[in-house]
């Protein structure tokens, strides 16, 4: 959250940083209230088996930014919601971000060896293990989204609906494949685009939509939300892209130069660096816009919006 | 369901085949149905992306035996429940035992390359495209159980809960695992009981309990059904591991002897050929004694695990 510190932040900004809002204090504060409440939900680790479950919360707990559980909370908030009431999907969502990196990571997929600065759950546990710790934390999404709260107007039907289709093969596996299918080819913009509504913004935008639904929020505001978090979603993975290209592996904690060394297509090998700064800056200002019905009240996630954009890793 | 004319029958039962029940007719009926009903729920297979919606109708349209869709359908006619309400849940039931029969045959678990007489998921589409097809199957089963009704007394929250805790760490994944690391050791038939009940019995007894829900069931016919279900779960698991030394590859569509080839722990290796049969039978005995309360009314259930119990593949 150290945006002044950032070597080579990528001067994007929009606007300049909502006011007041303390940003790096709130990712602290939630930070630490997503991890005790994935601890609270997850078996512990010495649970039978227990190289599952160290490998589940292996996974877990391995420095994840939590970015998409604080959309969640703070989408809840912005409605006037709890954040108790949003906890349950917050984790739910965190719980399949993690099960994609795993599987995603796999020899037969991206084939990566580190994530987050460590080693990837295959290369800790073995194939077999990083399979299943990753559909066992698919499968735990859902038995932590059942505890979730519901209500009349955002049913647990309506709320698992929303979070299957998400993660489903229509959406986020659908991205993966995309993009797995992709390599070494030569596709156009729209495909691109295909790829990352799916790969990132889906999730991320399930996030979103699930904290308003914990909030009971109106339609009107749900939609309000719909249309900030698929604008922040092809932002994040814009940037991503743009990030793969100027930054370290170091400082990214990740394989840097990997799309171009496995010769996926991103925004700046089809648009170049420069038009790709203006889309992730555009789509930004598109999140903001969608925000102008919480008149100021949807403070965290102009913060987080704004952060994403400037963000150097 | 042919028994008569069924090779090498196990000739074990502990009762004569419910009399009048036909249960070939009545199985060929309920698979015709299933068969539509997943075909309806599931994606086309030219829906982007092709590949992966071919992978998962390719295993799911493999000759699957439809078993655990079955038991849930009787179970719910025995409650006098309708099919039509049970549907979605016996669907989201198959979807979950596909996707762990596709990963279960990776190279890095069993490595296996045929599936009821087909090439497995993975030697047909790749290992990448497999694993995402499983995690696809995973998540539609929640996506299909979400179109399911709900009672107040079988919320769609305890319906989750019921189909996320069978398929989870603890149940059918723990199963595996244990499965997985047992591979070559010598393990106490405790630890087999506990494989076979997390590995099979799980989710074929919470297909049956599914059934009943659907039907809107008191709560001591669940406990009848779950009493039913959690033994012919383990019955039927006995049985394969007895016929996976009796039997030929060819007559079961996999390959045979595949236990004693990957060193696996089975029920003839620990307790011997005479014992498991033996096992198999008073297993199948209890399971019968379950279905009392419901007073001659569960004959398709009854006659399913007869025919668990004599079948020869």
């Amino acid at each position: 959250m150290n945006q002044t510190n950032s070597p080579k932040s990528l001067g994007m900004s929009v606007k300049a940083s909502p006011g007041d809002f303390d940003l790096e204090s709130y990712m602290h504060d939630r930070t630490k209230a997503v991890n005790q409440a994935l601890d609270h939900f997850l078996p512990r680790a010495n649970t039978n088996p227990p190289t599952l479950h160290e490998a589940m919360r292996y996974s877990l707990f391995a420095g994840g930014k939590r970015l998409r559980p604080a959309l969640c909370l703070a989408a809840a908030e912005a409605c006037a919601g709890s954040v108790d009431d949003a906890m349950p999907l917050a984790c739910a969502v965190e719980c399949i971000h993690t099960y994609s990196l795993i599987h995603d990571d796999l020899p037969a997929m991206d084939d990566d060896d580190y994530r987050r600065g460590k080693l990837t759950n295959h290369k800790v546990f073995g194939e077999g293990i990083a399979i299943l710790a990753g559909d066992a934390l698919l499968t735990q999404a859902f038995e932590i989204a059942a505890q979730s709260k519901g209500w009349t107007r955002y049913s647990h039907q309506k709320i698992f609906r929303e979070l299957s289709h998400a993660a489903g093969s229509l959406q986020l596996i659908a991205g993966q494949v995309a993009d797995l299918e992709g390599e070494g080819k030569k596709i156009p913009a729209s495909e691109l685009k295909y790829i990352h509504e799916r790969k990132t913004s889906a999730l991320l935008c399930c996030a979103v939509r699930l904290g308003g639904m914990s909030a009971n929020c109106a339609a009107a505001r749900l939609r309000a939300l719909t249309d900030f978090g698929y604008n922040v979603g092809l932002a994040f993975q814009v940037i991503d892209d743009i990030l793969d290209v100027t930054q370290t592996s170091e400082h990214l904690g990740k394989t840097a130069g990997k799309d171009q060394a496995a010769r996926k297509a991103t925004y700046p090998s089809i648009v170049g660096m420069k038009r790709s700064r203006q889309i992730a800056k555009e789509l930004t200002g598109r999140a903001f816009a969608a925000l102008r019905p919480f008149k100021g009240k949807a403070l965290a996630l102009e913060a987080l919006a704004h952060h994403l954009l400037e963000r150097s890793r």
